[in-house]
């Protein structure tokens, strides 16, 4: 049983976060070891860093390889911070030869719509 | 003020829920409208399906016509369910001028992380 609790306004209006999409390609034969690599550092960075709000990684089914990262921090800062810390500096470290290719996509909010409450 | 909480496994491991991406180009001149049909939908959706659990839309900074939408729905049933809805089909309509491409992208996850409580 899990639930968990959305106000619809969790970004003010005058602060939608700084949100972007990271789009990745890794190279196939190091695929376990990144999704390791990317889940340790993922769950690093929310638990640790105020301002690291969502990260929500996901590979395609139809191509395993391509690795889409849906990313909200508090603000721009936040980010700036984030890619100083330990744990990102050891991720891209741990991860530079498995990265074929990487895109950072700066993206703005239509909505951020999540329930508000849910049980399941 | 605004907080929200979310516990680290709001997905069961045996069920990660049914997440994909939609990715969809819009005619440049009706962007606005597409932007206004796109937030109404998913604040219907959220609020009224219980197996809706976040549609986060987003445009690009750089290419404001790309459009990408992260879907998680608790199960495949609960897609099924969504896309036969009153507010589904009448988005379907009205934007049925304005998207010039739509691709479906099933993805799996590799971590989904939120802040399991955060104020701003």
């Amino acid at each position: 049983m899990a639930a968990f609790i959305l106000p619809e306004n969790v970004f003010a209006q005058s602060n939608p976060g700084y949100i972007r999409i990271a789009k990745l390609t890794i190279d196939s034969i190091k695929m376990e070891s990144y999704k390791a690599a990317l889940k340790e550092h993922a769950e690093a960075a929310v638990r640790m860093e105020p301002g690291v709000i969502i990260l929500y990684a996901v590979y395609e089914k139809e191509h395993p390889t391509h690795i889409s990262v849906f990313e909200i921090y508090a603000d721009e800062d936040a980010y700036q911070l984030h890619i100083k810390t330990p744990h990102f500096l050891k991720y891209k470290a741990t991860v530079q030869d498995m990265v074929k290719s990487l895109e950072l996509i700066d993206v703005i909010p239509i909505a951020l719509e999540s329930k508000t409450k849910i049980s399941n």
